[in-house]
């Protein structure tokens, strides 16, 4: 049942310089706008001065203070600490030193800390784990405090939320005085293994665990504390655990099941505790379910969840483009549970996926300048009506479009803490072994026993396939540098210090095991054509469709450049597709290219519905730009689509 | 603003007599079937008994008495009226008789007639003509009350309901002291026309021109009513009042808008209204409308409304297949648009859709069997999320099936009153002219100045274009017989006795003017091959897809003919298409069989997305077989398309 065995090392993402490419842009854009932005809307709804509430405040009023406040802030906080890590911003740490002086002083005597359930309804904490959302928020303060502890060395908000953990695990957990609870939306998981990270405390660990094998056991605890509420189990408003991922125990189940976001959030918290715990059980269950999203649940741009009902998945092969869901927040979290799943499991089938939501679904929720969100990300889009508001605009077609801020902002302080941490994404290190994930240029230091080592990068990546890496050593060291061949890459060159080598591919990285000395150079060169990429014949919805591929990123047309009608564009088979880097474009990205065929019967007579005999079909050549799937909607309204007929 | 006109003549229900053919087979399924199931559930969810219910009574329940049960009993009561006026059946009539009793003892001593609020919310009565269906109700009690009364010559329904319209006639309507209210979902307009033509009353012509006059007018009658229910109008809870088609005047109003089942009964009854009182203002309003939808916002089925957000209208062209709303009550309702605009506008535009909705989007909401009904009709369907339920089963793949009953069993008492009465839609006349509109053996009657007319028809329609049409006379008489040349029609011949016969087509019908004797015969060929149907090249749905379509039927591919994956199925441009008769099937429907091709890539590897270049195509030839589309999910359960892909 357990082995002996401790997950991969990560750096911190101050470990971590991302001085250009890709990431140093959107990290720029991320500290300069995206972070100002979302803490104003923190201000201007109220959630950053929530704590200060008290329940005479005219301000006090349930339609204003939300129950998941604090996850908002907590994800601000934690952005705001990455950022710290590699840029200091004495402003903004003052902003956020503010926060958390008022957070520290909501806490209630006994270590509970929540701004809703200590000022609004201060007599129905712990009443409903299902819905109430009170371990969520918590999760997110933890792992902010995890995150300003490592970059500040301040310990307010880290000894709060100690405080706040051993509180609830005085109230939750195995034993028999205590309640056999668990979150309904789970993400505590991941913020108590920070913690234990971050403290060394293993009781953290240890609850973690008990959250994530408590969870769908019976008798079922959502059941308990329904009836205690005088309520029926059985009128749950979602009617079935499956939502939450409580319908049995998660070692029994077999496939990506209810909100994408609680499955995602789940499954990278359950990959942590398997890691830290060794418990192999866990591993073998999330094999199952990584197995069984990543084969028939997941967008080509990592989204995830195609269903708004429940804000997730369906079953297999269910991917509908225009309708799709595909919640920002899944594709971030698909990152996280990707990565802890390759430090438990190296192999770049989890990295693989990591880059195509990193790239792709996640991207695509930030605009180009920083300060509009999606919440969904539909793989098509027409005039349109808004599926968040179910019951207006119904009769007004409109192009969707990021907004500033939603009722529920769950995403915004989302992408801004992934942003402001990919640096720790980019590599994963054991005693012997540096695997590097992500090509960009700047530099990560990792401890290996050896000593430090220092990866410097130069690269266009992802616009071009080639990677020149320096190895930066106080003294030599013996270790396998184990880069990653992307499975989109259909071949590859490897030189050290100019000599073209052979390299050993294990589980999708090339590894080079040897005595490396400082400025040691590896030329990674990744052949990157453009791809047609065909779906599944299970997938309806993409039947005589492709989409376009180059590197990481999956491409789409928008109507500013195609026109409108899309769907009357047609890729022929043959057609040549040229890759470009378009300088004058969001400050140089890649675009796609080629010839195509608009196909409009020139005869319609403009009735609805006319037999094929009497239209002529006309067949317009055009040429065809796509540009990458994460920047639509960043320029005039219009039609979008990333899967293409093909002719 | 007004003409001096009277809308074209129909005949009732008891001067057709469909003996066989479709009609005659749906109507046998429909008395025997149908309308005994009904009452079957009306009984077992306790609205066949309603009107008994007290306050005091047990079952006295918000939860179990709906708010429009009135118009379950009404439209079940109208189905029996029309059935027992082509097959008298004494003990159907003495269940209704049993029903309408206790209906009329539950009249109040002022006339206000109405179950839910004579017994569950007495106090509540007109609060709240927006939302909760008095008027609505009151409509389908009057249409049951005129079919009834035709039907039997029983004045007990009737005379409730006069005085139940002479009630509301002194509450609403243009005089100072009456309430400027009209209902939130039209139908008693429809109702109102019905009791003026039943028993000459023009008041009840006039309250229904007055409730379309005063719709959408400011100020806003259901801003006025909520205020005076102490709400906030601006919390209507379906945000704009486009949904009930009052977001401003009817004759201002250019497109089809919002709910698709009230815009239609309002149509339908603007257009009687129109009819009756000369306004050709009324018309040329509706005629806009017409075009808008016909040429935009129907399905090929005859189905209306592709949204399940406001169970209607969205905008032009967009006409989803697989999330395809179509309800039922919608095509149906869209029969009586289409009849009632024939009526003042003869054009066999309005017939031609008619027809459309008739033989596919209405027929496909009754199984074949009669028992289960169709909400909800997509024009493709796979494993599947039922749309009614959006917190339920999201996780579990099924497929879409007809149910007995549904919570709001709107659709199957609306199918058996139009089954029930199709006969009164084969012609329409004036006083010179008689237009045949559908084709089914059997014989109707009309009275024109000169005398009597019978037309018996002998035909296969819809699976044949020959029909053999017998004029029947007391004695010669000069008028024309205009019969509709559909226009899916590509070509056609007349004879008459016998001789080739050039026929003058005027606005879609083929004149013959002449005076005819008894047993003059009309023979008309109408060519009726198979047709590759496109749609709009705006409908982005269906790119690069044909649908079958023969005479007036509309096919579908199902999995059980098929097999699986029928987006893989590809009809070349060039397959031969041939029709039948299947006679194993559905006691002899028409099928279409042909070659097509399944593309399925035979490389393909197992995972989700793979570049084409590794992938191999392999077209196999395979045959095709496309049944009714009014007839699918009555065999294995499966998939369903109409829209298929072509090479």
């Amino acid at each position: 049942m357990t082995a002996n065995w401790e997950p991969l090392h990560s750096v911190p993402a101050s470990q971590a310089s991302l001085t250009g490419g890709y990431w140093g842009a959107r990290q720029r854009i991320n500290r300069t706008v995206t972070i100002p932005a979302i803490y104003q809307q923190l201000e201007r709804t109220g959630r950053a001065s929530a704590w200060m509430l008290r329940e005479s405040d005219e301000r006090h009023d349930h339609r204003i203070v939300h129950k998941f406040w604090d996850s908002d802030l907590g994800k601000w906080l934690e952005a705001v600490g990455y950022s710290l890590m590699s840029q200091p911003d004495p402003e903004l740490e003052r902003l956020a030193d503010g926060v958390i002086q008022a957070i520290a002083a909501g806490q209630l005597p006994d270590g509970y800390l929540n701004s809703y359930f200590t000022v609004i309804e201060p007599d129905q904490k712990w009443r409903n784990l299902r819905d109430w959302h009170e371990l969520y928020n918590a999760g997110h303060l933890m792992e902010s405090a995890a995150a300003y502890y490592q970059a500040t060395g301040k310990r307010v908000l880290l000894d709060a939320l100690t405080r706040y953990a051993d509180h609830i695990d005085e109230r939750f957990g195995a034993e028999e005085h205590k309640r056999h609870g668990y979150p309904g939306h789970p993400e505590i998981e991941l913020g108590l293994v920070k913690l234990y990270r971050t403290t060394g405390e293993r009781r953290y660990l240890n609850l973690a665990k008990y959250f994530v094998d408590e969870r769908g056991q019976s008798p079922h605890y959502f059941d308990i504390e329904a009836t205690e509420r005088g309520e029926d189990p059985r009128k749950f408003w979602f009617k079935t655990y499956h939502y939450c991922q409580a319908h049995k125990p998660l070692r029994e189940q077999t496939t990506a099941t209810g909100h994408a976001v609680r499955a995602a959030y789940l499954y990278a918290g359950a990959a942590d505790v398997s890691g830290h715990t060794g418990d192999s059980t866990l591993l073998d269950a999330l094999r199952l379910i990584w197995d069984d999203l990543t084969s028939k649940q997941m967008y080509v741009t990592g989204g995830l969840g195609p269903a708004h009902a429940n804000e997730g998945f369906t079953f297999g092969y269910d991917l509908p483009n225009e309708s799709a869901y595909a919640e920002t927040c899944a594709s971030i979290a698909l990152v996280f549970w990707a990565k802890s799943m390759f430090d438990i499991d190296p192999d770049s089938r989890y990295t693989d996926v990591m880059e195509r939501a990193l790239y792709n679904g996640t991207m695509a929720g930030v605009s180009y300048e920083g300060g509009h969100f999606f919440y969904a990300n539909p793989l098509t889009s027409y005039p349109y009506v808004n599926p968040h508001a179910h019951f207006s605009g119904i009769n007004t077609a409109k192009h969707y479009r990021r907004e500033e801020w939603f009722d529920c902002p769950c995403c915004p302080p989302n992408l801004a803490r992934m942003v402001a941490n990919v640096g720790a994404y980019v590599l994963s290190h054991s005693a012997d072994t540096l695997y590097v994930h992500l090509y960009n240029p700047g530099s990560v230091r990792a401890s290996l026993p050896g000593g430090q080592v220092r990866i410097e990068q130069q690269t266009d990546y992802p616009w071009a396939g080639d990677i020149q890496l320096t190895v930066r050593l106080d003294q030599p060291a013996a270790f396998s540098l184990a880069l990653r061949i992307p499975d989109w890459c259909p071949g590859f060159q490897v030189r050290v210090n100019g000599s073209t080598t052979g390299a050993d591919v294990q589980r999708g990285y090339a590894r080079l095991t040897r005595t490396w000395n400082d400025g040691d150079t590896v030329e990674l060169a990744l052949a990157m054509p453009v791809e047609r990429i065909a779906a599944h014949p299970k997938v309806r919805h993409n039947a005589g469709m492709i989409a376009l591929q180059r590197g990481p990123i999956v491409y789409c047309l928008e109507e500013v450049d195609n026109g409108a009608e899309l769907a009357n564009v047609v890729i022929p088979r043959g057609a040549v597709l040229r890759a470009d880097v378009d300088n004058a474009l969001f400050g140089g990205v890649g675009v796609i290219t080629g010839d195509a065929i608009r196909s409009v019967p020139a005869a319609w007579s403009g009735g609805l519905y006319q037999p094929q005999r009497v239209l002529r079909d006309e067949n317009q050549p055009v040429t065809f730009k796509a540009i990458p799937y994460s920047l639509w909607a960043n320029r005039q309204p219009g039609e979008m689509r990333v899967w293409m007929r093909e002719g």
